[in-house]
């Protein structure tokens, strides 16, 4: 091994700890934690942020990554070692920038922020929640603007962080060609809206049976068991301390039968990519999901292309009525395939179809650039949400907790992110596409037998963690880098053949 | 605020988030984590233990804590600062004599020795654990001589660390008192077990239907939902971040309707102790109970005096019977109070009724008492620890899980900690003595009312976490120290009156 690279081996070990118990306090708060705890568990995570601030921004940390940058000592690196090196870096310089007392600051001011979010949702109070909006806005433009290059578009820099690349001149492009597609094509849709009657969805389930079925699915769709738990949260997420524990969440609505299902087959997506990671990579910056956009591909391709498939339900439809034989006693496995592919306008995103899906996306994409442009201040977003959902979904929301605060991203920093869930569609459409040629993919799911997707898609993606960038691992695989024409036409093939447009 | 002391708060803090952390990793380790995680997660275990040994031990804290000892500064500090930097001091002296390095592998070890003995435990192997158990004892004997005095006993330093004062010479004299009074007492009782039926007690009792009773029972002890939360794990047991998230976990049998309900009023007893702890503490050493003996006499005051006696049971057994009407339909309440008291010697100390169980603690003190003298080896302990048990409870363990593998301590490390168990049960009766002259218990158990008893226990001891020491506590509220006298009358009243000896 090389010298310096082993030099760095202790760096990543300590880092990987702290990553290990932020990750678990972030995960004990969102599951479990009881609510008069917030405070001083953000006390904790501010003291453990500022200290795995100072394990990386050192003098060590920065001289060992500047030699391992030169070109002799890349060449002497194997292809994770370059790989852990350039994320680490990545890392490194997204950091170090911050002065370390402001680091802290702002890692108690989100493990905060949260509560104040989940409080101001609950009371349905956007004044509340604006105040630390605002803050977070201020927050995050200083940091961005510490590393920014002279003249660099600040957005530009923070959706760098979570989909290398794409900048705002690739997504204005992708966007407007989603919208240019996609919105003639929904009023088309919504016009024969009443040919699809999944009144059936909104029965009453028992929320244990759907507990068990849900489980049930996870394990049949992949999920270790062995590496991962489930549990139960407000909004369904997954998260990791490495690949060998992944957790994902579900909840459960007893007059909602598909929310629970779509969600622990999407979460279970998450859940793979992780779990099929590499050993090799465990602990080390390249350890986990290159990208934001590439690990919603994967939730998004087992969510929809898998999971809404018609061959998926033939083996589990069976099973599904078993579960609830009274509820579903008239339902077809034809009204169930069409019911859960059934476009519908809403204000939610995570209820959302696969067809109104992006224009969610695309709503607080437009509103992220107004802020960072500084076109619109925090004031302004619940009317101006509330104009964007009329204009393309033509819904209006019914109060600020299904508007302007449905989302708990922003109250987490994330800016930039939403655009990913997007890209993320997108690319499970490429890589859908490119799958169809290579395997029988509905015979597959017909016998039950989702091993070779799943052993496929970790050989291809999963398995490299952050070793290849996500338009290096689509050039591997599909020999093409991102590409939304795969998008536009499945989605415009699919809808029209579903409502025989 | 004394200088010097403002000068070791950031220190507090940082050690108050590792705490937090390693606290928060332990917990999720014993209630939820994946099985494949152990190995991972005990080596972020490791470099957090080493980190927070590096927050404690440097020489900046060794100077203050140097300078705060003098008599001057220790006079301008208010009561709880001086039993901050006690407590510190304590902490420092027992952890800066082990080498770093050391102290980092030690931790890892721990982490990963729990979960080869819950696997040795599941098959049955005492040959699996006995390896573990004699590097923890090689382990447990070098860092103990790190810090003793020329000639001094090793045991008694362990035992000091949980119950400070309590030695060999003092812990003789108890469990001889105690040995003396019990047996025939015992004895007697055993030749009377046919006249208390609690077959009762073994019929089938649905887990969802214990569950929702214990959760109530839990509030209805006192438990705050806001500052704390209920879970399952094997074995029972109380965890705390801090005052103001404390946790707890019970466990449920179908065939045992006992042993959940007591086990979450037990250790109601112990989140009290520590959800009564005094805002002002929180964060610092001295901001958790003073001593495992204290913690223990609050669970057992809860579990023994309040939750067996018959006044608890006044408005309570109308509620169990509604929650299991059929299964008790045939059990009066007078017949429950009996049964619930009756004592069984059995191979098993958590299910030990309060007669025996100290006698299981005297047989796991005597056992640690030879390993730490040298007059024993590993591999003998599981037959010594079947003669003990055949000597004083006559039971035979059928096999090693019920035997020598049924504790968890010593995979984690914690010799002198058992007879904590014992000198709790006593403290608990002396408290329980002294408080019956202070206020109308019974009347109120029988309202239903336990704020009185809760309020005073957190008046003289919760608040005061651990500024005071166990024999300081017990001579400011009752006047005297530590004093078995109570215990043995307790027990010798009780039982001769339930069994009519």
């Amino acid at each position: 091994m090389n010298k310096l690279y082993e030099q760095l081996i202790p760096y990543l070990e300590r880092n990987h700890a702290y990553q290990t118990a932020l990750a678990l306090l972030s995960w004990d708060t969102e599951t479990l934690a009881p609510p008069a705890a917030a405070d001083y568990t953000a006390k904790s995570v501010g003291v453990l942020s500022e200290e795995s601030y100072r394990i990386l921004v050192c003098d060590e940390v920065c001289d060992l990554l500047k030699k391992l940058s030169s070109k002799k000592e890349q060449e002497s690196l194997s292809v994770s070692e370059r790989a852990v090196v350039r994320c680490l870096k990545k890392e490194y310089e997204k950091t170090a920038c911050i002065p370390q007392k402001e680091y802290r600051e702002f890692s108690e001011f989100c493990a905060t922020a949260q509560s104040v979010y989940c409080r101001a949702k609950l009371s349905n109070r956007f004044e509340d929640f604006a105040p630390v909006l605002e803050k977070m806005i201020d927050y995050t433009r200083r940091f961005a603007s510490y590393r920014a290059k002279k003249g660099e578009n600040l957005y530009d820099l923070l959706l760098n962080d979570y989909e290398e690349g794409f900048t705002v001149e690739v997504l204005d492009d992708f966007f407007g060609r989603l919208q240019k597609a996609l919105l003639p094509l929904l009023h088309k849709v919504t016009a024969k809206n009443d040919t699809i009657d999944k009144t059936y969805n909104s029965r009453l389930y028992r929320v244990d049976t759907q507990r068990d079925f849900c489980r049930f699915l996870a394990g049949y769709v992949g999920f270790d068991f062995n590496r991962g738990v489930l549990a139960e949260s407000e909004h369904p997420f997954t998260t990791n301390l490495h690949n060998h524990d992944v957790r994902l969440t579900n909840h459960f609505r007893e007059e909602n039968l598909e929310s629970a299902i779509f969600s622990v087959i999407h979460e279970t997506g998450h859940a793979l990519y992780e779990m099929g990671v590499d050993d090799a990579l465990t602990g080390t910056p390249a350890g986990t999901g290159v990208s934001m956009g590439m690990h919603e591909a994967q939730s998004r391709f087992y969510e929809n292309m898998i999971g809404r498939s018609e061959a998926f339900w033939e083996p589990l439809f069976p099973k599904l009525k078993e579960a609830f034989p009274s509820e579903l006693a008239d339902v077809s496995k034809e009204r169930f395939i069409a019911g859960i592919n059934k476009a519908e306008p809403g204000p939610v995103r995570t209820e959302a179809d696969e067809l109104t899906y992006p224009l969610h996306i695309m709503i607080r994409y437009e509103l992220e650039k107004q802020i960072f442009s500084g076109e619109c201040e925090v004031k302004e977003l619940p009317e101006l949400w509330n104009q964007k959902y009329e204009e393309y979904l033509g819904v209006a929301p019914k109060d600020y907790a299904e508007g302007i605060l449905q989302d708990i991203h922003w109250s987490m920093g994330n800016f930039g992110y939403f655009p990913s869930y997007a890209i993320g569609s997108a690319i499970a459409a490429q890589i859908y596409s490119y799958m169809e040629g290579q395997m029988p993919i509905a015979d597959y799911l017909k016998e039950g037998n989702l091993v070779p997707i799943r052993e496929f898609l970790r050989d291809h993606i999963h398995k490299y963690g952050a070793v290849y960038t996500t338009n290096e691992l689509l050039k591997q695989m599909t020999g093409e880098e991102f590409n939304p024409d795969y998008y536009i036409r499945y989605l415009t093939e699919k809808y029209t053949k579903l409502y025989q447009l």
